[in-house]
């Protein structure tokens, strides 16, 4: 299979570390903290000739990415998992020869302290479902691009929701239409803010208790509807963030026919079908 | 390839449906309750016609054990995961002409009501991480053994737990001995009962509790002994459960080596490492 | 929780159906042929009433998609899956009201014919690792973009690879360079064309076998040179590619350190670390 | 929540490693040849005072076990990975002082040689999708009893398949009667020894090559009949195995409702439906 070489060049492209699983553990005094968040780092800059001729000098290993995630999550990471990236990316481009900008993902997941006689431990955790996501990304190592989120957020209600009036296309349509249904769905979310330094870990929690709030307070007459009246409360609750982005899929809770079993089923005994599902993404911006 | 046949028979054997997906929702009243299985139902007895000769007569199909799953959570399932697996295996024994016997299986997801002005909503909910999981088994219909369990429970704490004095092979052992390290552990447990007609919900919530508390309330010297001491503890709370068997992996949170960099590090920064691990399995019974 | 509303609006959105799993046996002849799809559809348009107003009227059905793709695979889909995504997407378009634009998405799961006595199978058939994606996606229904992929292409190669002559970063570097070592990536690609209607699956094959060839072809100073490497030698293979994308991790096999035990360890004894990894992505173009 | 503590004891246990990925690299002479596992070994034995005490006196720590799986992997493994395990659990037996016995288990992931020219590659490899496996166990270090499996071997018929004359219960059987239609499952089989020292890795490509033939050999009238034929045929093509037991899930391919579509399909638009799954399980052994 020898070919003639065509030429070719280099596109867009970067390289890094993934899956940096880092716990960092705030010991002072007797209450301890912890934050436990998988990273993935990558860097941006002029790495053509490793490419193109294999020539790897001035190149930031990714071994050594990974030494500096540990590092100056030793010296830094004071706050919230965005600033630790900013400190992270601007480092990468500081010391990074070739490095001109970079970016820093994250999943935290998250832990409760376990409740004893009513009280959160000093230092014993249970972890819980939803995580906490979000990318820095930065073309100079100075100014930032903030996008935060939320992953796994699965929720469900039993009724005040509904399908109607949609269309019926001549064939191809065969589903019934309902005022009353469950509907469940598991949230991603990423929302981006109109403020350089707020308060991450403020309004991730105001958005994970607002998206729960509003799936409770409307009748829903579909996902899209919902998914816009999530945003809508979201960017009214907190003046920092500018858009939010939606993920929803449609786990679909589907009545099972007991009828020819000679039973009714008023919603009661539900098949919940794993595949496939609606989906539904769609961003909610000021007007 | 033709081989001449040797003779043979068929041994154990059981054969049903896996993950049935169902949800069954109480809508008596305006708060309802929600219950969502998944489950795997066995049957054993006489298919031996079925398995050699091609004859399928008088044999269910797995397609009637997944209605029978549906109608029979629309007439029963009035309690527990477990009393319906015992409705479910006493029926498919009746009405199975060839079935002997059974099994139900289940993984229960667990919805906590969301909070609405710190009041759980009437009929909204959200997915929690941990399991609850069991097994309902009879040889005849009618007796039957019960096992229940908890899955994906992940609790970690912080100090409070080391590992010391143990065997210096030789050749093989590098590790350093410890009194202060980050123990984490991803609890899988799993109990009988020694009465016939336990309360299984109120059993589970209790051991769910108990798990927790006992992570918390002792210097731990080794996953073996917490493991040790949290069936000691669920016996003592739980008069009904005659034995409790446990698997945990040891879910390293290793210190990284920062020294190489100049910084201290007094478990405060930490990779988690999820492969391998160490792994402790075992019964605690009453002596 | 009561919030005075802010003015939002709808910004890019879509939706429709996920995960639908498709099989299309052709039965002509004796020897059957099988394909096997899992397909998104997303649909773009005019769907700001139904967000903003919970106004469905005019709106496709996700499961009037379902039923589209099904029936529209049996009445089309003679050819490549990348040719059904536009025979989809032009249906969607023509037929919704407010659809002016859509994707599909796929992932084809491969299947190679038993082997009986030297020879293929008619009807028997065992799946394959490797998978086949594209993606094909039109803003009007009539003309389209088209990216066709593979994944889960696991490739190693236990010498003729090193990682050299990087950056000494003062602090954070601690890993030695090597000119042998084991290399093993876990190959993502997408490739665009610069022709409407190349034959797809030919192209498909021709790259599944190149990106194997290349590996074996040369000594690699580095996964980036690789990649580039691979990139090369497609677009020399292939002259109705226009660029090719590649996400591979290096998936780490670590010398596993035995002089601790008095053992040599030439690249014999490895072990393989899933996390983290190193990662590189990048575009190669025509130049 | 103080409790007064009842007597407990330790019931049946074990301890040890999971999840060691090793790869051996055979490099004597040109072309190379690897196996890669992963590999759980545990330990039994007297570890009371370890649970009950918190006295780890004399226990091998974990880390001395994957130290040991590395370091005895380059000593001995010369062979196959079964007679690897026994190597392993006669050590631990040998060198752990409260040590009476352990098993260690593996998956066995497999690569081909990448084909260049027609030819395997003497140092390059792909992953193949089905894998080996195997357990090895002990009571006393000296005697063995083992198991070998294959996992993840995914085969799909297109014809030759029906399910016919079972049981119509008189309310919940639902599903029509058929000699015509695709058959798939996802086969796990696990088969024991009658001599001692069988070459394990002959016997698994027999096994491997037999139950992809028996699938197309035969009009299959049930999975349980399919399982049972393959049973039959391995136990007839290899004199080494006594006994071999199937999991068996019916990969269900249901044929499409097109009709309502004004559409035929003659089994050849298929939904291939994830989950439930009718699920086959059985030993088929010497008569």
């Amino acid at each position: 299979m020898t070919q003639t070489k065509v030429k070719v060049k280099l596109g867009e492209n970067n390289y890094g570390k993934a899956e940096i699983n880092l716990m960092k553990i705030n010991r002072d005094g007797k209450r301890h903290e912890i934050r436990e968040l998988q990273v993935r780092v990558g860097m941006t800059g002029d790495f053509d000739a490793a490419h193109s001729q294999g020539d790897n000098s001035e190149l930031v290993a990714t071994d050594t990415v990974r030494n500096t995630v540990y590092g100056l999550a030793k010296e830094g990471f004071r706050s919230s998992p965005e600033e630790f990236g900013k400190e992270l990316v601007t480092h990468l481009v500081k010391t990074g020869a070739r490095v001109s900008g970079g970016f820093m993902e994250f999943t935290e997941h998250l832990w409760d302290r376990i409740q004893v006689d009513g009280q959160g431990h000093d230092h014993s955790f249970v972890r819980q479902m939803p995580k906490r996501t979000g990318r820095v990304e930065s073309e100079d190592g100075q100014t930032f691009k903030v996008t935060s989120g939320i992953a796994e957020l699965y929720v469900l209600k039993t009724t005040e929701s509904g399908w109607e009036n949609y269309l019926l296309d001549e064939r191809f349509t065969t589903l019934p239409e309902t005022h009353e249904r469950v509907m469940a769905t598991f949230v991603t979310a990423r929302w981006e803010y109109n403020t350089d330094n707020p308060d991450y870990d403020a309004v991730w929690e105001k958005v994970f208790r607002q998206l729960q709030v509003t799936l409770t307070d409307h009748y829903s007459p579909s996902l899209q509807n919902t998914l816009y009246l999530m945003g809508e409360a979201v960017l009214s609750a907190c003046p920092e963030i500018s858009r939010i982005w939606f993920r929803m899929p449609n786990m679909h809770h589907l009545q099972y026919n007991l009828q020819r079993f000679g039973l009714e089923n008023n919603l009661e005994i539900m098949h919940v079908d794993p595949e496939p599902y609606g989906l539904m993404e769609g961003w909610v911006e000021r007007a």
